[in-house]
């Protein structure tokens, strides 16, 4: 039997990428879509990569009720409208996967500086899990509330914890330089957005201080068992998908960082640590769910990192798969994507 | 239990689409990858793409024996290679999709004026069913060998089919005029396909009379039961996947065209036909093994139809195993994308 | 000594074109720019690319009058807007280049048939002269205003005309497909036209009939000497620059259109005909106020034409600089680059 | 009257763009073109977005002896092969530009670690300027020979020296985080420069140390007077043109190094220091010789620096002609454009 299942927010990019890999789900069943400002219409009306039976349905209004036998939630909206849907949804015991920050932080005080709004429901933010499935799997399995990570500190947070953990890391030394496609900033139509805006060039953005430093300190803190400060760069380039980290880092015994980071993720299906000296690509994670890490030792104390994901599927809508997957028992990876589509 | 399934050039980009594709397949399993230059490395380090059990698979020399419990060989070889490849594979009787052209057409002096070398197995021809899925699914069901079709037939054909069998359009005036992404033209180092190159502009090419052309009217004919001309010229556009075929037609009765088209495709899983006067986008096909057709009416006599594909998947690989599902008899869409991964 | 010069509507693609090219010409001096909603800020502000001594220029609102000392107006506004301010810089005496569709038209008739509103000033229509430079340069010469050809009519007029005036082609064969780069479009923020829908997708668009398949019509018949149909239809490219019009022409003779347009163009700085055979990209021109133009014979009557240009430069500002100088009096070629950016 | 010009290496991407820029310059005249393997042909053949007179000239053969009329040489060859070239236009008397990175070295030492051969003319090295334009004037207008910078040093370079010769930075915390361009790969047909592998994707190369760490490093300690150890990590990204560098910098009174910045480029025609937080985009340079430098201050000791440069204009073939000016005693800016081709 399915898993009947909503998505709030499902006409943006990583909305679309739910109602992609939902449909092909072999437990979940897609009974409700929420979307803002294009209620009634037809989910092929505003997502015309979707086909089959689930492209006629239409397309609910964001304060259309859920039905009672929908048990999981997906909400991607934007930060603050989450935290509403995603209260009435636990409200009326669903379970909920939000993609949302607003249940990343481990208080409403770094909430409220990286939002710069207070937080609208802070007793919440107890009962959410943050949902880095490789850190955090026994929780989510008993989660009610799973904050999904963002993409940033998904890809700087997964080669950086069992650093962290070893205590072989400098703490002052954290540079995270971040290149993201540009599905990244969303599908709202902005000048700035532009294809010509955006095509042929790069740029930094987001400085001195990008929302997602607080969220990765935050839990680089937690999961890694030490007080760090990041600088973090995030750049925007001219592709549609894709992230890669650079991170420029500076400890003891660099030599034993690549055994360290293989024998942590030996057993991963979704973290693929490249031989040593190789290094990934976007292309080469794009359409699937896998963030690909590969470590350069330069001397003695010094050592680049660099790991790439696909910012909509394990940096959004696959890790909250992956999440849903643990929350209701299933397999980890299933109807998870672990090929990228290449070229 | 599972098919055994080799890939023969299984290194280009509709090798490594094959790959992705049959790995996820339920009842296919490969056991074998032939490579040419690639021979004695492993899939990841000759297509990162790939991850898992199957990236460590060691690639096969080009003339390494296919064991006997093989039952299926994917053919992705040049021409004239491919043939001797397909030879051998049906000697030991295994069935055949072959994605080059050596067994597209219905006789070698067609293959010679096209490829401009003389066919190497013309008895052979005979043999093989032209694997345009939607049209030929009866003859694929029993065939041993199928001829994959070319992408730009692909896209030209399945439109035009309908049209010509109905009688309503005029000989002469089929002009298709193709636009394509440029993993059409292979990955071989060529300094005409460096990034640079393609960035950023387009061009014809192929012409007085691409190969393709050939293709197009011998089917049309067979298929479409009416001898045609048609003027065909491509285009390469600065995008890796993606095909776009804009017929400007004429003929009697246009009004009815779309109802024509509508009901012919209406339960085709992998052909849409758009709302009429919608226009169809190469983006929202990208990663499916659909076809989505458009249609605009100019006048009592004259119509526009565009067609997109994957030139991959629809185009290539994904027609493919279509195919493969056919002949074995399986569901046809078993292991197909039918969403596109957008944006 | 310097002619004055003033740019209304300067932060739209066009104008920063026409921005970076006047302030390069040896004989232009630019001061005054004209902006709707930017008014007030610095030209770098709005437009980074332009740097120097003019990029601190403060930003003139759109009613901002014109100091009298200004001898030549560039209009890069959107229609209907833009009759008004050619009639006020008319009235004070200027001389105006138009970019906009507002005067391009022989009357007001195909005017609201293209544009679907009545057109502001009918009475100026005939004092208006089309400026495609090489066929009108005579009356460009002692012109007061003259409406800067569409894009899409350039490319196909230029390849086109001599065939018409020749009387080889079929005047109901004329199939137009263009496929043109991004910018096109404009710099208005809207959804379809963001970095992630345009990227990777190419698609057709403006059917059953474009609007500048009026301008088409008439100037084929004003300048070619004969009535014909268009069959045009349009694609956007994931590119930001760069037209290329695809002809597919009947007619008698074809293998004397080569030398006919090559004797056409053979003295014309800006038109390159390219050996028979030989295929343009827009990639060769991009950059450049060139048209390349190649010709492929497919049989006595049947011939595929290739044009290609840059959107905004011959399509756009660089022809409107063009008709500056005719008008001007100086060398028509000064200040237009003549090499294409590449790669 | 004009100079005679050649340039050897023609038909790469910073010959091709030596000859559209030296092409309009005033006073210079290109009277030889060497190409290696394509001599014999002319350059519309091999470059066809040179258009005009220049365009028919033929191609030479790389041992084509120069007229004796020639005064300056440009040298875009690959390394090794330039020095001999070099050393053959100094014994005939000519100044020399050299492209390459044979002569950008201060020992031969260096050289050999930064290139792993030794150097071909070892003495000829103290003869060279290294030619960062706005660090080394004097030295460069009265050089015979001029080693152009790599585009890497020049975009770090630019930034560094004046903090560098303020004694603002730490020392050891210099990390250098590039992005570049394909076009820096060069023009060679080499599968993994294929448009299908670099489009939609950006990995990181060239590590653990890549040949230009050598060479910031050197003319760091040279020109900012000042020993440093670099960590420069290079990226390639999916466009033809532009180079971003993010410099991670440490030191003390970071709140100074705007205003410090500011002033030293002050009347620099191709150096612009933006706003205080405002962050360039190599969009805005691509096409100019311009450096655009943007400075955001982390907290007292910790800033971020973006620079953006045309990987093939102020990074090559822009700084060449830039350089030759000098050393013709020409206005240094003569012939080099200074806004971006945007969009």
């Amino acid at each position: 039997m399915k898993i009947n299942v909503a998505i709030l927010g499902s006409t943006g990019y990583t909305g679309a990428e739910l109602i992609r890999l939902i449909d092909n789900h072999p437990h979940f069943n897609i009974t409700h879509l929420g979307a803002h400002s294009q209620a009634g219409k037809q989910v092929a009306d505003v997502i015309p990569s979707i086909s089959g039976h689930i492209s006629s349905m239409t397309l609910a209004a964001a304060d259309s009720p859920l039905a009672d036998d929908i048990q999981l939630v997906f909400t991607a909206l934007p930060h603050t409208a989450a935290a509403e849907s995603v209260k009435k949804a636990l409200n009326s015991g669903k379970k909920v996967v939000d993609l949302s920050a607003d249940f990343r932080h481990q208080t409403h005080i770094t909430y409220q500086q990286a939002y710069g709004v207070a937080h609208p429901y802070p007793n919440l933010l107890n009962d959410a899990v943050y949902g880095l499935s490789e850190w955090a799997r026994e929780k989510i399995r008993s989660a009610k509330l799973v904050a999904n990570p963002g993409c940033y500190p998904t890809s700087t947070l997964l080669p950086l914890i069992p650093l962290l953990q070893a205590g072989v890391l400098d703490d002052k030394s954290i540079i995270v330089d971040s290149k993201s496609g540009a599905s990244g900033a969303g599908r709202s139509a902005k000048t700035n957005l532009l294809y010509c805006e955006i095509n042929e060039g790069v740029s930094a953005y987001g400085l001195p201080r990008h929302r997602h430093a607080w969220e990765m300190e935050e839990w680089a803190k937690e999961l890694g068992l030490k007080e760090v400060q990041v600088r973090f760069v995030p750049h925007i380039l001219p592709m549609s998908r894709g992230m890669l980290t650079t991170l420029h880092l500076s400890g003891r015994d660099t030599a034993s960082w690549h055994s360290l980071l293989s024998e942590t993720y030996a057993n991963e299906p979704f973290v693929r640590i490249l031989p040593e000296g190789s290094l990934p690509s976007t292309k080469f994670v794009a359409g699937s769910n896998r963030c690909d890490i590969g470590i350069c030792r330069l001397n003695e104390h010094d050592a680049v990192i660099v790991s790439c994901i696909d910012n909509l599927i394990k940096g959004a809508s696959g890790q909250a798969i992956q999440n849903a997957n643990l929350m209701l028992g299933f397999d980890e990876s299933m109807g998870l994507p672990q090929h990228a589509q290449w070229p």
